[in-house]
Protein backbone atom coordinates (compact mmCIF):
# COMPACT_ATOMS: atom_id res chain seq x y z
CA UNK A 1 0.00 0.00 0.00
CA UNK A 2 1.05 3.37 -0.45
CA UNK A 3 4.43 4.72 -2.68
CA UNK A 4 7.05 6.78 -2.24
CA UNK A 5 6.88 10.51 -3.25
CA UNK A 6 10.69 11.40 -4.35
CA UNK A 7 12.09 14.82 -4.18
CA UNK A 8 15.66 16.17 -5.45
CA UNK A 9 16.85 18.67 -3.35
CA UNK A 10 19.95 18.85 -5.23
CA UNK A 11 22.57 17.09 -7.64
CA UNK A 12 23.36 15.03 -4.85
CA UNK A 13 20.69 14.49 -2.50
CA UNK A 14 17.07 13.38 -2.77
CA UNK A 15 14.17 13.01 0.05
CA UNK A 16 11.36 10.46 -0.37
CA UNK A 17 8.34 10.49 1.24
CA UNK A 18 6.25 8.00 2.29
CA UNK A 19 2.95 8.52 0.93
CA UNK A 20 -0.37 6.97 1.69
CA UNK A 21 -2.16 8.02 -1.16
CA UNK A 22 -2.22 10.66 -3.60
CA UNK A 23 -5.23 12.68 -3.01
CA UNK A 24 -5.07 15.19 -5.98
CA UNK A 25 -2.93 15.54 -9.43
CA UNK A 26 -3.57 18.16 -11.80
CA UNK A 27 -1.55 20.84 -14.33
CA UNK A 28 -2.68 24.33 -14.41
CA UNK A 29 -1.36 27.03 -16.64
CA UNK A 30 1.41 27.84 -14.70
CA UNK A 31 2.34 24.21 -12.95
CA UNK A 32 1.94 20.52 -11.90
CA UNK A 33 -0.33 20.23 -9.02
CA UNK A 34 -0.21 17.48 -6.52
CA UNK A 35 -1.78 16.84 -3.35
CA UNK A 36 -0.95 13.69 -1.71
CA UNK A 37 -1.21 12.21 1.89
CA UNK A 38 2.38 11.44 3.87
CA UNK A 39 2.91 9.17 6.80
CA UNK A 40 5.05 11.68 8.54
CA UNK A 41 3.74 15.45 7.52
CA UNK A 42 0.18 14.75 6.86
CA UNK A 43 -1.63 16.42 3.52
CA UNK A 44 1.24 18.13 1.32
CA UNK A 45 0.97 20.14 -1.49
CA UNK A 46 3.53 19.75 -4.26
CA UNK A 47 3.99 21.90 -6.75
CA UNK A 48 6.77 21.21 -9.76
CA UNK A 49 7.85 17.79 -8.07
CA UNK A 50 8.87 20.29 -4.94
CA UNK A 51 6.93 19.54 -1.63
CA UNK A 52 5.46 23.24 -0.60
CA UNK A 53 3.72 22.86 2.43
CA UNK A 54 2.67 20.18 4.58
CA UNK A 55 0.01 20.05 7.25
CA UNK A 56 2.41 18.86 9.97
CA UNK A 57 5.38 21.34 9.79
CA UNK A 58 3.81 24.47 7.94
CA UNK A 59 3.19 26.16 10.97
CA UNK A 60 6.62 26.98 11.43
CA UNK A 61 7.33 28.62 7.57
CA UNK A 62 4.12 30.94 8.10
CA UNK A 63 4.23 31.97 11.72
CA UNK A 64 8.47 32.88 11.18
CA UNK A 65 7.14 34.41 7.51
CA UNK A 66 4.46 36.61 9.29
CA UNK A 67 4.96 37.41 12.75
CA UNK A 68 8.59 38.54 12.74
CA UNK A 69 7.83 41.67 10.47
CA UNK A 70 4.30 42.11 11.72
CA UNK A 71 5.68 42.31 14.91
CA UNK A 72 8.30 44.26 14.78
CA UNK A 73 5.97 46.96 12.50
CA UNK A 74 4.57 49.76 14.71
CA UNK A 75 1.47 49.79 12.44
CA UNK A 76 0.96 46.93 10.39
CA UNK A 77 -2.51 47.86 8.66
CA UNK A 78 -1.70 47.08 4.92
CA UNK A 79 -0.31 43.88 4.00
CA UNK A 80 0.66 42.26 0.47
CA UNK A 81 1.14 39.17 0.27
CA UNK A 82 2.64 38.10 -3.28
CA UNK A 83 2.15 34.29 -4.15
CA UNK A 84 0.97 32.59 -1.27
CA UNK A 85 -1.51 30.29 -2.60
CA UNK A 86 -1.97 27.92 0.18
CA UNK A 87 -3.45 30.36 2.18
CA UNK A 88 -1.34 29.87 5.57
CA UNK A 89 0.52 32.75 5.44
CA UNK A 90 -2.66 34.81 4.87
CA UNK A 91 -4.21 33.23 8.06
CA UNK A 92 -1.22 34.03 10.10
CA UNK A 93 -1.53 37.43 9.00
CA UNK A 94 -5.03 38.08 9.62
CA UNK A 95 -4.44 36.76 13.07
CA UNK A 96 -2.60 39.71 14.17
CA UNK A 97 -5.15 42.54 15.12
CA UNK A 98 -3.65 45.40 14.03
CA UNK A 99 -3.63 44.25 10.75
CA UNK A 100 -6.95 45.92 8.44
CA UNK A 101 -6.62 44.92 4.78
CA UNK A 102 -4.64 42.01 3.43
CA UNK A 103 -4.06 41.69 -0.72
CA UNK A 104 -3.08 38.29 -1.52
CA UNK A 105 -1.78 37.95 -5.48
CA UNK A 106 -1.66 34.82 -6.53
CA UNK A 107 -0.93 34.04 -9.94
CA UNK A 108 -2.60 30.64 -10.36
CA UNK A 109 -6.31 30.59 -9.19
CA UNK A 110 -6.16 26.77 -9.54
CA UNK A 111 -3.35 26.59 -6.10
CA UNK A 112 -6.27 28.57 -4.71
CA UNK A 113 -8.96 26.45 -5.32
CA UNK A 114 -6.99 22.91 -4.83
CA UNK A 115 -6.13 24.33 -1.43
CA UNK A 116 -9.76 25.36 -0.52
CA UNK A 117 -10.42 21.62 -0.91
CA UNK A 118 -7.90 19.42 0.15
CA UNK A 119 -6.19 21.81 2.71
CA UNK A 120 -8.67 23.72 4.93
CA UNK A 121 -6.37 24.54 7.92
CA UNK A 122 -4.39 26.86 5.67
CA UNK A 123 -7.06 28.42 4.02
CA UNK A 124 -9.82 28.88 6.67
CA UNK A 125 -8.97 32.34 7.04
CA UNK A 126 -9.30 33.21 2.78
CA UNK A 127 -13.56 34.59 3.60
CA UNK A 128 -12.16 37.00 6.04
CA UNK A 129 -13.43 40.60 4.98
CA UNK A 130 -10.12 42.02 5.53
CA UNK A 131 -8.59 39.77 2.65
CA UNK A 132 -9.32 40.76 -1.13
CA UNK A 133 -7.72 38.04 -3.61
CA UNK A 134 -6.35 38.89 -6.73
CA UNK A 135 -5.49 35.92 -9.13
CA UNK A 136 -2.83 38.11 -11.31
CA UNK A 137 1.15 38.57 -11.53
CA UNK A 138 2.30 39.56 -8.48
CA UNK A 139 5.07 41.19 -10.23
CA UNK A 140 3.04 42.97 -11.94
CA UNK A 141 1.00 44.12 -9.52
CA UNK A 142 3.81 45.18 -7.07
CA UNK A 143 5.21 47.15 -10.60
CA UNK A 144 1.81 48.68 -10.44
CA UNK A 145 1.51 49.66 -6.36
CA UNK A 146 4.81 51.40 -6.85
CA UNK A 147 3.05 54.50 -8.72
CA UNK A 148 -0.18 53.94 -6.56
CA UNK A 149 -1.43 56.16 -3.46
CA UNK A 150 -2.22 53.39 -0.96
CA UNK A 151 0.45 51.79 -0.27
CA UNK A 152 1.54 48.53 1.91
CA UNK A 153 3.26 48.48 5.60
CA UNK A 154 4.60 45.19 4.89
CA UNK A 155 5.39 43.08 1.82
CA UNK A 156 5.39 39.17 1.84
CA UNK A 157 7.12 37.50 -0.71
CA UNK A 158 5.30 33.94 -0.84
CA UNK A 159 6.20 32.19 -3.55
CA UNK A 160 7.82 29.12 -5.61
CA UNK A 161 12.00 28.85 -5.26
CA UNK A 162 13.80 30.58 -7.59
CA UNK A 163 15.19 27.59 -9.21
CA UNK A 164 13.29 26.06 -12.00
CA UNK A 165 10.99 27.32 -14.83
CA UNK A 166 7.94 27.97 -11.81
CA UNK A 167 6.28 31.49 -11.79
CA UNK A 168 8.75 32.94 -8.49
CA UNK A 169 11.67 33.33 -10.78
CA UNK A 170 11.05 37.20 -11.25
CA UNK A 171 10.87 37.53 -7.80
CA UNK A 172 14.44 37.01 -7.02
CA UNK A 173 15.94 39.89 -9.47
CA UNK A 174 16.65 43.17 -8.33
CA UNK A 175 14.23 44.84 -10.61
CA UNK A 176 10.91 43.22 -8.31
CA UNK A 177 12.71 44.31 -5.25
CA UNK A 178 13.21 47.93 -6.18
CA UNK A 179 9.25 47.36 -7.00
CA UNK A 180 8.74 46.30 -3.52
CA UNK A 181 11.05 49.22 -2.03
CA UNK A 182 8.44 51.52 -4.08
CA UNK A 183 5.26 50.04 -2.82
CA UNK A 184 5.64 50.45 0.61
CA UNK A 185 4.72 52.99 2.75
CA UNK A 186 7.49 55.09 4.95
CA UNK A 187 8.68 52.74 7.33
CA UNK A 188 7.77 50.04 5.88
CA UNK A 189 9.18 46.28 5.63
CA UNK A 190 9.36 43.55 2.69
CA UNK A 191 10.04 39.81 3.94
CA UNK A 192 11.10 36.99 1.56
CA UNK A 193 12.45 33.51 1.98
CA UNK A 194 16.25 32.87 0.27
CA UNK A 195 16.36 29.27 0.57
CA UNK A 196 18.60 26.59 2.20
CA UNK A 197 22.20 28.43 1.94
CA UNK A 198 23.50 24.70 2.27
CA UNK A 199 21.71 24.00 -1.07
CA UNK A 200 21.25 27.14 -2.81
CA UNK A 201 23.62 29.58 -1.31
CA UNK A 202 23.30 31.80 -4.42
CA UNK A 203 19.78 32.45 -3.31
CA UNK A 204 20.33 34.34 -0.19
CA UNK A 205 24.20 36.03 -1.26
CA UNK A 206 21.93 37.34 -4.40
CA UNK A 207 19.03 38.57 -2.62
CA UNK A 208 20.30 39.70 0.60
CA UNK A 209 22.98 42.29 -1.44
CA UNK A 210 20.37 43.33 -3.92
CA UNK A 211 18.65 44.13 -0.99
CA UNK A 212 21.17 45.88 1.00
CA UNK A 213 21.84 47.98 -2.29
CA UNK A 214 18.40 49.07 -2.05
CA UNK A 215 17.14 49.13 0.84
CA UNK A 216 18.15 51.61 4.15
CA UNK A 217 18.52 48.00 6.63
CA UNK A 218 18.79 44.65 5.04
CA UNK A 219 18.20 42.06 7.34
CA UNK A 220 18.29 37.97 7.70
CA UNK A 221 17.11 35.31 9.76
CA UNK A 222 16.69 31.62 9.80
CA UNK A 223 14.36 28.95 10.96
CA UNK A 224 14.47 25.03 10.25
CA UNK A 225 11.49 23.56 8.75
CA UNK A 226 11.75 19.32 8.54
CA UNK A 227 10.17 19.16 4.73
CA UNK A 228 12.71 21.56 3.62
CA UNK A 229 15.85 20.19 2.83
CA UNK A 230 19.61 21.56 3.90
CA UNK A 231 19.10 22.42 7.87
CA UNK A 232 19.12 26.44 8.22
CA UNK A 233 16.21 28.04 5.96
CA UNK A 234 16.75 31.18 5.46
CA UNK A 235 14.36 34.89 5.40
CA UNK A 236 15.83 38.19 3.86
CA UNK A 237 14.19 41.13 4.82
CA UNK A 238 14.22 44.78 3.52
CA UNK A 239 13.18 47.39 5.88
CA UNK A 240 12.54 50.91 5.30
CA UNK A 241 13.22 51.99 9.50
CA UNK A 242 12.13 49.23 11.86
CA UNK A 243 14.47 47.04 13.09
CA UNK A 244 12.97 43.22 12.71
CA UNK A 245 14.68 41.60 15.09
CA UNK A 246 12.84 43.88 17.77
CA UNK A 247 9.59 42.97 18.35
CA UNK A 248 6.93 45.64 19.33
CA UNK A 249 4.33 43.86 20.31
CA UNK A 250 3.44 40.24 22.06
CA UNK A 251 1.65 37.78 20.37
CA UNK A 252 -1.97 37.47 21.95
CA UNK A 253 -3.18 34.50 20.86
CA UNK A 254 -0.97 30.69 21.07
CA UNK A 255 2.20 30.08 18.75
CA UNK A 256 4.19 26.45 17.80
CA UNK A 257 7.01 27.41 16.32
CA UNK A 258 7.10 32.07 17.34
CA UNK A 259 8.14 33.25 20.38
CA UNK A 260 9.17 36.63 21.25
CA UNK A 261 12.74 34.40 22.08
CA UNK A 262 12.70 32.79 18.55
CA UNK A 263 11.94 36.42 17.13
CA UNK A 264 14.87 37.39 18.40
CA UNK A 265 16.99 34.23 18.26
CA UNK A 266 16.24 33.47 14.61
CA UNK A 267 18.74 36.72 13.55
CA UNK A 268 21.64 35.25 15.31
CA UNK A 269 23.74 33.89 12.07
CA UNK A 270 26.28 31.67 12.35
CA UNK A 271 29.89 33.14 11.29
CA UNK A 272 29.64 30.99 8.26
CA UNK A 273 26.30 32.74 6.69
CA UNK A 274 28.09 35.83 8.05
CA UNK A 275 30.44 35.25 5.17
CA UNK A 276 28.55 34.38 2.60
CA UNK A 277 26.38 37.61 3.22
CA UNK A 278 29.52 39.96 3.87
CA UNK A 279 31.09 38.41 0.83
CA UNK A 280 28.56 38.80 -1.71
CA UNK A 281 28.27 43.39 -0.80
CA UNK B 1 29.46 6.30 -12.10
CA UNK B 2 28.74 6.29 -8.41
CA UNK B 3 25.36 4.96 -6.32
CA UNK B 4 22.90 6.61 -4.15
CA UNK B 5 23.29 5.86 -0.13
CA UNK B 6 20.13 5.43 1.34
CA UNK B 7 19.19 6.27 4.70
CA UNK B 8 15.74 5.55 6.41
CA UNK B 9 14.68 9.20 8.78
CA UNK B 10 11.57 7.49 9.97
CA UNK B 11 9.50 4.63 8.57
CA UNK B 12 7.52 8.01 6.59
CA UNK B 13 10.71 9.08 5.49
CA UNK B 14 14.15 8.31 3.64
CA UNK B 15 17.52 10.49 2.72
CA UNK B 16 19.48 9.31 -0.44
CA UNK B 17 22.72 10.58 -1.30
CA UNK B 18 24.78 10.26 -4.16
CA UNK B 19 28.15 8.64 -3.53
CA UNK B 20 31.20 9.36 -5.78
CA UNK B 21 32.89 6.22 -4.28
CA UNK B 22 32.72 4.16 -1.05
CA UNK B 23 36.44 3.99 0.30
CA UNK B 24 35.64 1.38 3.07
CA UNK B 25 33.88 -1.41 4.40
CA UNK B 26 33.86 -2.97 7.39
CA UNK B 27 32.50 -4.72 10.27
CA UNK B 28 33.58 -3.75 13.91
CA UNK B 29 32.86 -6.47 17.24
CA UNK B 30 30.06 -3.81 17.57
CA UNK B 31 28.84 -2.27 14.03
CA UNK B 32 29.44 -2.10 10.77
CA UNK B 33 31.79 0.94 9.37
CA UNK B 34 31.58 2.28 5.99
CA UNK B 35 33.25 5.46 4.75
CA UNK B 36 31.73 6.91 1.49
CA UNK B 37 32.83 10.09 -0.61
CA UNK B 38 29.08 11.81 -1.21
CA UNK B 39 28.74 14.51 -3.61
CA UNK B 40 27.15 16.98 -1.10
CA UNK B 41 29.03 16.78 2.19
CA UNK B 42 32.43 15.16 1.34
CA UNK B 43 33.85 12.57 3.27
CA UNK B 44 31.10 10.63 5.50
CA UNK B 45 31.14 7.76 8.11
CA UNK B 46 28.50 5.54 8.44
CA UNK B 47 27.65 3.14 11.03
CA UNK B 48 24.84 0.63 10.86
CA UNK B 49 23.81 2.02 7.88
CA UNK B 50 23.24 5.45 9.92
CA UNK B 51 25.29 8.88 8.29
CA UNK B 52 27.74 10.22 11.44
CA UNK B 53 29.78 12.48 10.69
CA UNK B 54 30.50 14.34 7.27
CA UNK B 55 33.69 16.49 6.89
CA UNK B 56 31.21 19.14 4.70
CA UNK B 57 28.80 19.80 8.25
CA UNK B 58 30.37 18.12 11.34
CA UNK B 59 31.61 21.57 12.08
CA UNK B 60 27.95 22.12 12.95
CA UNK B 61 27.27 19.11 15.70
CA UNK B 62 31.12 19.60 17.06
CA UNK B 63 31.31 23.39 17.70
CA UNK B 64 27.62 23.44 19.63
CA UNK B 65 27.93 19.98 21.81
CA UNK B 66 32.27 21.22 22.69
CA UNK B 67 31.64 25.47 23.06
CA UNK B 68 27.98 25.84 24.74
CA UNK B 69 28.97 23.56 27.78
CA UNK B 70 32.54 24.18 28.18
CA UNK B 71 32.52 28.60 27.00
CA UNK B 72 29.68 28.42 29.77
CA UNK B 73 31.49 27.01 32.63
CA UNK B 74 34.15 29.16 35.04
CA UNK B 75 36.89 26.14 34.59
CA UNK B 76 36.54 23.23 32.42
CA UNK B 77 39.82 21.96 32.82
CA UNK B 78 39.19 18.11 33.05
CA UNK B 79 37.12 16.95 30.66
CA UNK B 80 35.28 13.35 29.44
CA UNK B 81 34.20 12.63 26.26
CA UNK B 82 31.87 9.07 25.93
CA UNK B 83 31.95 7.92 22.90
CA UNK B 84 33.24 10.60 20.04
CA UNK B 85 35.57 7.88 18.46
CA UNK B 86 35.51 9.99 15.04
CA UNK B 87 38.21 12.37 16.63
CA UNK B 88 36.13 15.76 16.03
CA UNK B 89 34.19 16.49 19.49
CA UNK B 90 38.18 15.95 20.93
CA UNK B 91 39.88 18.29 18.44
CA UNK B 92 36.92 21.34 19.19
CA UNK B 93 37.35 20.23 23.16
CA UNK B 94 41.20 20.48 22.60
CA UNK B 95 40.58 23.53 20.95
CA UNK B 96 39.99 25.69 24.43
CA UNK B 97 42.45 27.07 25.75
CA UNK B 98 41.57 26.01 29.61
CA UNK B 99 41.36 22.26 28.72
CA UNK B 100 44.06 20.77 30.48
CA UNK B 101 42.93 17.16 30.42
CA UNK B 102 40.69 14.73 28.36
CA UNK B 103 39.73 11.26 28.97
CA UNK B 104 38.12 10.04 25.69
CA UNK B 105 36.54 6.69 26.13
CA UNK B 106 35.44 5.20 22.82
CA UNK B 107 33.91 1.45 22.89
CA UNK B 108 35.34 0.45 19.93
CA UNK B 109 38.88 0.62 18.62
CA UNK B 110 37.93 0.51 14.73
CA UNK B 111 35.76 3.49 14.58
CA UNK B 112 39.07 5.38 15.47
CA UNK B 113 41.53 3.85 13.19
CA UNK B 114 39.25 4.25 10.41
CA UNK B 115 38.79 8.10 11.44
CA UNK B 116 42.57 7.83 11.33
CA UNK B 117 42.67 7.00 7.67
CA UNK B 118 39.65 8.72 6.07
CA UNK B 119 38.62 11.67 8.44
CA UNK B 120 42.35 13.69 8.77
CA UNK B 121 40.12 16.77 9.65
CA UNK B 122 38.24 15.05 12.32
CA UNK B 123 41.58 13.17 14.16
CA UNK B 124 43.81 15.81 14.11
CA UNK B 125 44.09 16.47 17.69
CA UNK B 126 43.97 12.44 18.80
CA UNK B 127 47.59 12.82 19.45
CA UNK B 128 47.46 16.05 21.77
CA UNK B 129 49.67 15.23 25.03
CA UNK B 130 46.26 16.35 27.01
CA UNK B 131 44.46 13.54 25.36
CA UNK B 132 44.30 9.83 26.87
CA UNK B 133 42.27 7.54 24.88
CA UNK B 134 40.85 4.40 26.13
CA UNK B 135 39.33 1.72 24.58
CA UNK B 136 36.49 0.23 26.61
CA UNK B 137 32.64 0.53 27.70
CA UNK B 138 31.81 4.19 28.06
CA UNK B 139 28.67 3.60 30.81
CA UNK B 140 31.47 1.13 32.89
CA UNK B 141 33.96 3.74 32.81
CA UNK B 142 31.48 6.43 34.31
CA UNK B 143 29.77 4.22 36.87
CA UNK B 144 33.79 3.79 38.02
CA UNK B 145 34.12 7.49 37.86
CA UNK B 146 31.54 8.03 40.09
CA UNK B 147 33.76 6.30 43.12
CA UNK B 148 37.01 8.22 41.74
CA UNK B 149 38.67 11.03 43.33
CA UNK B 150 39.19 13.11 40.22
CA UNK B 151 36.43 13.71 38.37
CA UNK B 152 35.30 16.07 35.75
CA UNK B 153 34.13 19.58 35.29
CA UNK B 154 32.55 18.63 31.60
CA UNK B 155 30.69 14.96 30.29
CA UNK B 156 30.02 15.09 27.21
CA UNK B 157 28.42 11.97 25.43
CA UNK B 158 28.74 11.60 21.87
CA UNK B 159 27.42 8.53 20.66
CA UNK B 160 25.33 6.67 18.05
CA UNK B 161 21.49 7.61 18.39
CA UNK B 162 19.80 5.59 21.17
CA UNK B 163 17.23 3.78 18.82
CA UNK B 164 18.83 0.44 16.83
CA UNK B 165 20.92 -1.95 18.27
CA UNK B 166 24.16 -0.03 18.46
CA UNK B 167 26.37 0.84 21.39
CA UNK B 168 24.81 4.05 22.34
CA UNK B 169 21.50 2.35 24.08
CA UNK B 170 22.38 2.50 27.80
CA UNK B 171 23.66 5.77 27.79
CA UNK B 172 19.86 6.93 27.08
CA UNK B 173 19.19 5.36 30.34
CA UNK B 174 18.65 7.47 34.13
CA UNK B 175 21.26 4.55 35.71
CA UNK B 176 23.62 6.17 33.54
CA UNK B 177 22.26 9.84 33.92
CA UNK B 178 22.86 9.17 37.93
CA UNK B 179 26.45 7.75 37.25
CA UNK B 180 27.12 11.48 35.14
CA UNK B 181 26.38 13.39 37.62
CA UNK B 182 28.17 11.56 40.34
CA UNK B 183 31.33 11.73 38.33
CA UNK B 184 31.37 15.35 37.72
CA UNK B 185 33.04 18.07 39.91
CA UNK B 186 31.23 20.95 41.94
CA UNK B 187 29.67 22.71 39.31
CA UNK B 188 30.46 20.27 36.68
CA UNK B 189 28.06 19.89 33.53
CA UNK B 190 26.97 17.61 30.98
CA UNK B 191 25.38 17.60 27.70
CA UNK B 192 24.27 14.67 25.24
CA UNK B 193 22.18 15.08 21.99
CA UNK B 194 19.08 14.08 22.22
CA UNK B 195 17.69 13.89 18.17
CA UNK B 196 15.42 15.42 16.01
CA UNK B 197 12.15 15.45 18.06
CA UNK B 198 10.60 15.83 14.83
CA UNK B 199 10.75 11.93 14.43
CA UNK B 200 11.87 10.93 17.85
CA UNK B 201 9.92 13.57 20.49
CA UNK B 202 10.64 10.00 23.10
CA UNK B 203 14.52 10.62 23.47
CA UNK B 204 14.34 14.64 23.82
CA UNK B 205 11.32 13.78 26.32
CA UNK B 206 12.80 11.14 28.23
CA UNK B 207 15.99 12.64 28.47
CA UNK B 208 15.29 16.21 29.89
CA UNK B 209 12.80 14.44 32.25
CA UNK B 210 15.54 12.18 33.40
CA UNK B 211 17.82 15.09 33.84
CA UNK B 212 15.41 17.18 35.60
CA UNK B 213 14.74 14.86 38.12
CA UNK B 214 18.71 14.45 38.67
CA UNK B 215 20.29 17.69 38.42
CA UNK B 216 19.75 21.08 39.91
CA UNK B 217 19.33 22.50 36.57
CA UNK B 218 18.11 21.04 33.38
CA UNK B 219 19.16 22.95 29.78
CA UNK B 220 17.83 21.85 26.30
CA UNK B 221 19.35 23.58 23.19
CA UNK B 222 18.98 22.74 19.92
CA UNK B 223 20.87 23.49 15.90
CA UNK B 224 20.63 22.29 12.54
CA UNK B 225 22.53 20.49 10.87
CA UNK B 226 21.50 19.03 7.12
CA UNK B 227 22.94 15.43 6.97
CA UNK B 228 20.44 14.80 10.01
CA UNK B 229 16.90 14.57 8.92
CA UNK B 230 13.99 16.38 10.45
CA UNK B 231 15.18 20.23 11.20
CA UNK B 232 15.32 20.58 15.06
CA UNK B 233 18.42 18.79 16.61
CA UNK B 234 18.48 18.88 20.28
CA UNK B 235 20.96 18.44 23.56
CA UNK B 236 19.98 18.30 26.45
CA UNK B 237 22.22 19.42 29.61
CA UNK B 238 22.51 18.81 33.10
CA UNK B 239 24.38 21.20 35.43
CA UNK B 240 25.23 21.39 38.73
CA UNK B 241 25.98 25.06 38.47
CA UNK B 242 26.49 27.11 35.33
CA UNK B 243 23.99 28.80 33.55
CA UNK B 244 25.19 26.98 29.93
CA UNK B 245 22.81 29.49 28.20
CA UNK B 246 25.04 32.07 29.57
CA UNK B 247 28.70 32.22 28.02
CA UNK B 248 31.49 33.20 30.45
CA UNK B 249 34.28 32.99 27.94
CA UNK B 250 35.11 34.20 24.76
CA UNK B 251 36.20 31.71 21.66
CA UNK B 252 39.49 33.06 20.63
CA UNK B 253 40.17 31.21 17.29
CA UNK B 254 37.61 31.37 14.74
CA UNK B 255 34.32 29.36 14.27
CA UNK B 256 32.00 28.32 11.57
CA UNK B 257 28.64 27.84 13.28
CA UNK B 258 29.22 28.75 17.24
CA UNK B 259 29.03 32.83 18.08
CA UNK B 260 28.05 34.10 21.42
CA UNK B 261 25.09 34.97 19.92
CA UNK B 262 24.17 31.79 18.58
CA UNK B 263 25.10 30.31 22.18
CA UNK B 264 22.36 32.25 23.64
CA UNK B 265 19.85 31.96 20.56
CA UNK B 266 20.18 28.31 20.99
CA UNK B 267 18.39 27.95 24.05
CA UNK B 268 15.48 29.79 22.65
CA UNK B 269 12.94 27.10 22.09
CA UNK B 270 9.71 26.86 20.11
CA UNK B 271 6.23 26.62 22.31
CA UNK B 272 5.89 23.32 20.70
CA UNK B 273 9.18 22.03 22.18
CA UNK B 274 8.62 23.52 25.47
CA UNK B 275 5.70 22.00 25.30
CA UNK B 276 6.78 18.54 24.90
CA UNK B 277 9.56 18.67 27.79
CA UNK B 278 7.02 20.28 29.83
CA UNK B 279 4.56 17.62 29.64
CA UNK B 280 7.30 14.90 30.46
CA UNK B 281 7.56 16.63 33.73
Amino acid sequence: MGFWFEETASSGHRLQWKVIRELYAGKSQYQQIQIVETEEFGVAMVLDEIMQTTTGDEFIYHEMLALVPLLSHPHPRRVLIVGGGDGGLAREVLKVPKVERVVMVEIDPMVIEVAKRFLPGHTQSLDDPRLTILCQDGAAYVKNMAHAQEKFDVILVDSTDPEGEGPGQFLYTPAFHEDVMNALNPLGVYVQHTGAPFYNPEVLRDVSRDVARLFPRRQVYWCTIPTYPGGIFTFTAGSLGPDLSEPLQSCSYPTRYYSPAIHQAAFALPPFLEELIDNAQ
